[in-house]
């Protein structure tokens, strides 16, 4: 078993820190990195599609002189054969040297860390971690103030469901003096879970608000995410807030001189287009920071593979300590453990004393 | 913004040249150009599926010793979540240093340029242009007879429709002493509009036939397509026309002993296979030849980046003259303008007074 | 026409050595072999998805330094549009050096190498042949044994429509002192075609019983394969036998101490987990020495262009001598010759005096 990075979190803070170092000195220096991944191949291996994500990480692998082979077809081929997520990484790690595996299940990523040869990184697991988008945003933040302490971040939108939202709001909480100001309508506000697990135990300040326009003057970082229809059962409700979570140039007045934007994309119309032309956008950047991140990350992971490591890789990992019992099981029905059969069944006792799967932490 | 091409009358006559001389070189001595684009990297974004198309563009890259990334799902990607094509770009152009773009709708390709950072290289969209089908065309006619000027082009089958004869139809108007010899059944002779904007002021000796064999002692070139059935209301035409639209080794007596036949492929059965054999067949020598012009392309894009060059490049471009005006609205169905949202609505007054709009040029 | 492999016994057994010492040398340095392919490009031209073979044929051209150009829409693009997967070769023969090819249909591999101007490998025409497979397996002995010769293979499953196990033991018949053990159901016995064909010609002592626990103590590579319920008018039947033919770690017991399990892949439940950590399991090592075999063949094929080998290289070839006669018609509804046009059709005299396609050998 090799080094993978399922979550943000199984980089510690100071590995983080040395990713975040690493990016800076490729963007300093690219040519340094020209051949640093020769005769490396990295399979991005799609089990649906991300078409972004996979262009990002198939653009990192080059800019490090390694070569791609591309899996956008996975799950429409062995998959449709009845073969197991487990088995398709064995046999894949006869091919490649690093996978970038996405998969619409919780918990897949995990499934494939433990059985291939390689390392694996989580490209999309579901609505469970996207690491390598928080990873582009950290980075995104990095470059502008040259620290992550202190910080006052606002997200605004969907923060119910909002993967990004919740995984960089984790990573931001490991840092000092950081502040989140939560901007979003009533039906959307960050799960209680977020709230007890990240905000609560590290006594970051967090204000919740419905309006946009309050919050702004107060953030060095405007976090967007879009709201969508389908969250509302009140059609009326939702366009009657629509509006007021769009971001505009006249809204961008309210901002700081130096307040960033930031979005995941694809946007649809949260940030109009006028403040594409705003000094102060970053969303586009942040897709050039991603493929930088996950260069950093390509040579981390092939180059760090000290045999001390235990899996997933710090002092995050559930894995090792999960209780094994093929008598548990899972109850989500977006988990891995639903739709693939040969799991190996593990639960850890959460601090409310229920006991989650270590797949989808649920 | 930097230099794209959208249309084959994007390059001038002596930038055209530029592109067939480096051909030529290429061919002669392809090992020289092995490396030249080492460490940089196409994307090829087809928004729908072009598979010859695309493998051209990447054989090109490869032999120019750069890397390829494939978007072969653009279409059902990005574009299923709500993107723009302006923003897609913008993204990509943070991974890639060109782009080889395909889409269904006429003026994409100029969406896309003028919002990419990277040059932008039209692999078509949808009826509108596909410059490097006629720059492939080009070089077969350079390659055979040295020279451009002085010959008797036909164009045979659907002249109404087919792009790919418009488009050489324009490029060989720019060369001295061309003629052109028109064969086609009258439902689907060349549109007016090319014969207004192209034949005749160019003065251009252009006899329009229905007979194929009447035509074929008196030709250089004969660029044969396909008679599509759908055209037709009256079948009973189109069963009775078919056959004298089809080139076979009897008709091939009758043709000069040095014309080439030409074809954009794919062919149905408009050429018969007993045509391959015949020394004077070129259409799958077409193919080579397009993957030599999309490699001289590749170089003279990225190479040549003079900002003194307006978008996109030479005294036909339209955009920079054209009116923005969002009040206007392009009212083709087929046009970029009706699929996506954040169009700048543009238009050029046309010699006949009437306003065109700038994407698909109707 | 290049040389070409459609069927493992397109080489000659000598031949078949040459690539088990190549391949043998590749593992043992690979970094000789690291910029073997420099410069060349393997096209991978799917007319149906196989992402496993796919992938493993892109492994082995990048681990040869080559590049790779992936065409897994084959079948949605130029096919749509009436093109002759002959033509499509001809035109690929201009964008790459060498070709693996997979069809649905029987014969379409022939097809391809009788058109194309460079090898074509190919990678499964239906459910005619799949030659870099059995080169996989035979490499997979060879590995363990050293030798091939005196050994006692067993073949358990579906032997009646199993592609791979009919081109295994056709590979096998032609060692020394080769015996067969075959395991089935009474529905899923070998087609006595390869009795009279490959057994009895070659006096290869063969077993026949519905055991698997009889089978196994004689065996020195058990060759497993799944048993689909499909197969089955008596679902009663199907659902009585199926536990008999799976393999566990009860029943490994049985076997020798160094009998090696094969599987061609993927596997759904006829090999239990449990056996993967059994140092007798060899089906996810098959996966590698496929990578493996596919790099020397790729060797083989762009080095070995001796002008005096005729199509399809070897004693075994039919195409040379068979008669072409447009009279005849092969019925086989599976065949390459029913699902395209301006096919060349050709027939040869089988031993029963009955005639039998070129393409499809029935």
């Amino acid at each position: 078993m090799k080094r993978s990075v399922i979550d943000t979190v199984d980089l510690s803070k100071e590995e983080v820190q040395g990713l975040l170092d690493t990016a800076m000195d490729i963007i300093a220096d690219p040519a340094k990195y020209a051949h640093a991944c020769a005769g490396k191949k990295l399979a991005t291996l799609f089990f649906e599609p991300s078409t972004r994500t996979r262009m990002s990480f198939e653009a990192a692998m080059y800019e490090l002189g390694g070569n791609v082979i591309s899996m956008t077809d996975a799950g429409t081929s062995s998959a449709t054969k009845g073969e197991t997520v487990a088995d398709t990484v064995k046999v894949v790690s006869n091919y490649v040297d690093i996978i970038a595996q996405r998969h619409p299940k919780a918990g897949a990523a995990l499934v494939s860390a433990v059985n291939a040869q390689i390392p694996v990184i989580n490209a999309g697991d579901g609505g469970h971690c996207h690491p390598t988008q928080t990873f582009a945003d950290l980075l995104t933040i990095y470059r502008e103030y040259g620290k992550m302490d202190g910080l006052t971040i606002g997200f605004c939108g969907d923060l119910l469901y909002g993967r990004t939202v919740h995984s960089l709001m984790s990573a931001m909480a490991r840092y000092e003096d950081t502040k989140f100001v939560l901007i979003s309508p009533d039906e959307l506000k960050v799960p209680r879970h977020l709230i007890d697990d990240v905000v609560t135990p590290n006594s970051i300040p967090c204000e919740e608000t419905a309006s946009l326009e309050d919050a702004l003057p107060k953030l060095d970082v405007l976090y967007m995410t879009r709201i969508q229809k389908e969250r509302f059962d009140d059609i009326e409700q939702y366009e009657r807030l629509k509006s007021s979570y769009v971001l505009d140039a006249e809204k961008m007045k309210l901002a700081k001189p130096d307040c960033i934007v930031m979005h995941p994309l694809p946007r649809v119309d949260e940030i109009a287009v006028e403040v594409d032309e705003d000094p102060r956008a970053r969303y586009f950047e942040q897709t050039y920071n991603g493929k930088i991140m996950r260069m950093a990350l390509i040579l981390k992971l092939l180059g760090d593979q000290d045999p001390a490591h235990t899996y997933p890789g710090g002092p995050f990992s559930l894995w090792n300590e999960a209780m094994e019992d093929n008598a548990y099981r899972c109850t989500n029905p977006k988990c891995i453990c639903a739709a693939e059969r040969s799991i190996r069944h593990k639960y850890y006792v959460a601090k409310n004393g229920s006991k989650r799967c270590v797949y989808c932490e649920q």
